[in-house]
């Protein structure tokens, strides 16, 4: 380097998996200066988190704070501490982040078992519920909304059984909170853990987290310490309750960003929020299929928040992609795992779900599909979709 | 919460041990727009992060980033990945973080041995030098700024017994980078991490890591993969390397700080900053004793960037600290480990590292200890204070 850089990150529509566009209101709280991460005042900011992220969490959990890292920090935080070696583990995966868990699971020495679906469908109860009764569990963990197929996991059926067999249900919720209906209590999850940058739309960075009385009774209970020193949730939990014990210094501006950001969502109204969300994506969808594109995920459990396209064929996905970025400032993300090349994968989380994103996307993939031989029809799908959007 | 809370950290003059005060770009850094992690605007972005933590850490080290997490998040991967179950580690224990090492080790299933100095002096190289004789050694960690007793660790001396014994030298930089003189590749040293919130002066959120090719292929000979996915180096150099491999969200504002710290780093000069908090801190400490307070640190191992400064006797720790905070706005921190209530840990570091700051904290001190009874010469202070500081 001969020159000390200067940093001047473009402007972007964030319309892939996350990040998200953040509100100007949420960048601006990062600004604030600094306080000590034991100042009355920032312990005052951490609670006040607290009561925000059990209201958008629907919990009156005791244990809810936000673990240190971005999104995946707060699933290692809930599996390594969940989970002691020997223990049995169901592990439910048809997409990329319950294989993910897994991986996690298979590194506490937990017995792991797989229970899987095809890439596009979320797991089946009864798959779970044959693998409940072949022993004794201790956790049970699903993808809520997962990111790498854009399918809605239905949680009641899973969390019935979970009961009935005794075991934890552990939920991913970094793509669903503050985007659908997420109701921790009433749905029984006993631990859940998010994202910031998802569709609470702050920057990534943290990861709120919510654990039943009975997941806390369980982690409390352990033999061993867990794996993770960084993310034990029994040394997380002395710093963010009344004794103050001091584990790491907390990501003071992030924790101002989330603090904003919570606001946001209470201010606009959860139902609301869930409102705007399902019309925007169903207006995105309907939009897509009249252009005569194909989604991916099966019809009755696709998520708003995120939809999976299919790349037509003869229809490159760099190109496409690139173009969108360079020539719309569209950012959208591309398949993973088992669907890398086959999709594109399109957010509408948080701030980056509005009426105006969705005609953009149409409008700029339509055009470049056009130009690339895919016959797409933009009118009809501008004029469906303006049908169904969020006023 | 009747209502949706509202945001205003106040206004403090951050003089703990971290984090200090961040320049009001660095800050306004955080607030320029979300763009995506696998961006080719942000790759940019963190490939001039990952030259510049190069230069600050005066390394060649292909494999240098910075965890997702604060600098606990650093040590933990330094850890947790260049420890297997069964081999030896050497801890250097003479505070609390060398305290805190051991206890990740621990949890790693090595075999750890301490080795432990009184808080207030640093780690004697033949107390290492007697351990690595006694048994094939895999690590040996040291802390080169103790935050807990403000002592500086000489290096060189251990890194050549280390050499000698075929073992590996992690150093702890979290209070040292950007401070006072860190020389990674001269001192031969094996694996280093540090935070951001120290002398660097970000906001705390990612942790600068970097490792020798004698430690990465330590870490790439692993049998079994770490304890910790989240902060498993294997994949976090994936992304960071040509590969680009989705691992985690990076937090996209947090490493816009870290950019525009480093560079703040580098337009200043590595050497003139190592001077400048070279002269405020000895300023201060002069200033001290010259008031009739005594040090606590041995006098030839006492670090520029924290004093500990023993309370004196009949002074309360927590109204002091309170009235520091509450009527100057001044934060300092109390002592923690076997210093809880013993000393106040004072930090000069990065941007906090100013003139001003010297004295508007021994004059404030001065006057608190006055009032409560003991006799400080705050004259005699400013004025011995005043000789040494930077100009």
């Amino acid at each position: 380097m001969t020159e000390i850089p200067t940093l001047d990150p473009p402007r972007r529509v964030l319309m892939g998996p996350g990040p998200s566009g953040a509100d100007t209101s949420v960048l601006a709280a990062m600004g604030l200066p600094l306080v000590g991460h034991l100042d009355p005042e920032f312990i005052r900011i951490m609670d006040e988190c607290q009561e925000m992220m059990r209201q958008v969490y629907r919990t009156g959990n005791e244990v809810t704070l936000a673990t240190p890292g971005t999104g995946t920090s707060g699933m290692e935080a809930a599996v390594m501490n969940l989970l002691q070696p020997g223990e049995r583990a169901i592990i439910g995966i048809c997409g990329y982040f319950g294989e993910r868990i897994s991986q996690m699971a298979s590194r506490t020495g937990a017995e792991v078992t797989i229970v899987t679906a095809p890439w596009g469908s979320p797991v089946p109860p009864e798959a779970i519920e044959r693998e409940l009764r072949a022993g004794p569990t201790k956790l049970v963990a699903i993808v809520h909304a997962e990111t790498s197929t854009g399918v809605l996991q239905p949680v009641e059926t899973i969390s019935a059984l979970c009961k009935e067999h005794g075991a934890l249900l552990l939920l991913d919720c970094v793509t669903s909170l503050g985007g659908i209906p997420v109701e921790i209590d009433a749905w029984g999850v006993d631990a859940a853990y998010s994202g910031t940058q998802k569709c609470l739309s702050a920057p990534p960075g943290a990861s709120p987290l919510t654990l039943s009385p009975a997941a806390w009774s369980a982690i409390q209970a352990r033999e061993a310490p867990s794996n993770s020193w960084y993310l034990d949730l029994g040394l997380l939990e002395a710093y963010w309750d009344s004794r103050r014990a001091y584990h790491h210094t907390s990501p003071i501006s992030m924790t101002y960003a989330l603090h904003r950001a919570l606001a946001l969502v209470l201010e606009e109204g959860l139902e609301a929020r869930w409102q705007r969300h399902e019309n925007n994506g169903r207006a995105l969808q309907n939009g897509l299929e009249a252009m005569g594109l194909v989604l991916h995920a099966d019809v009755e459990h696709r998520l708003p928040v995120l939809t999976t396209v299919r790349i037509p064929e003869g229809i490159d996905d760099g190109t496409v992609r690139g173009a969108l970025l360079n020539r719309f400032g569209i950012e959208v993300g591309g398949g993973i795992g088992e669907l890398r090349g086959n999709v594109w994968r399109v957010g509408l989380m948080g701030e980056s779900s509005t009426a105006g994103n969705v005609l953009l996307f149409l409008s700029s993939l339509g055009r470049l599909l056009r130009e690339h031989g895919f016959e797409a029809d933009v009118g009809a799908a501008l004029d469906v979709a303006a049908q169904g959007l969020a006023s």
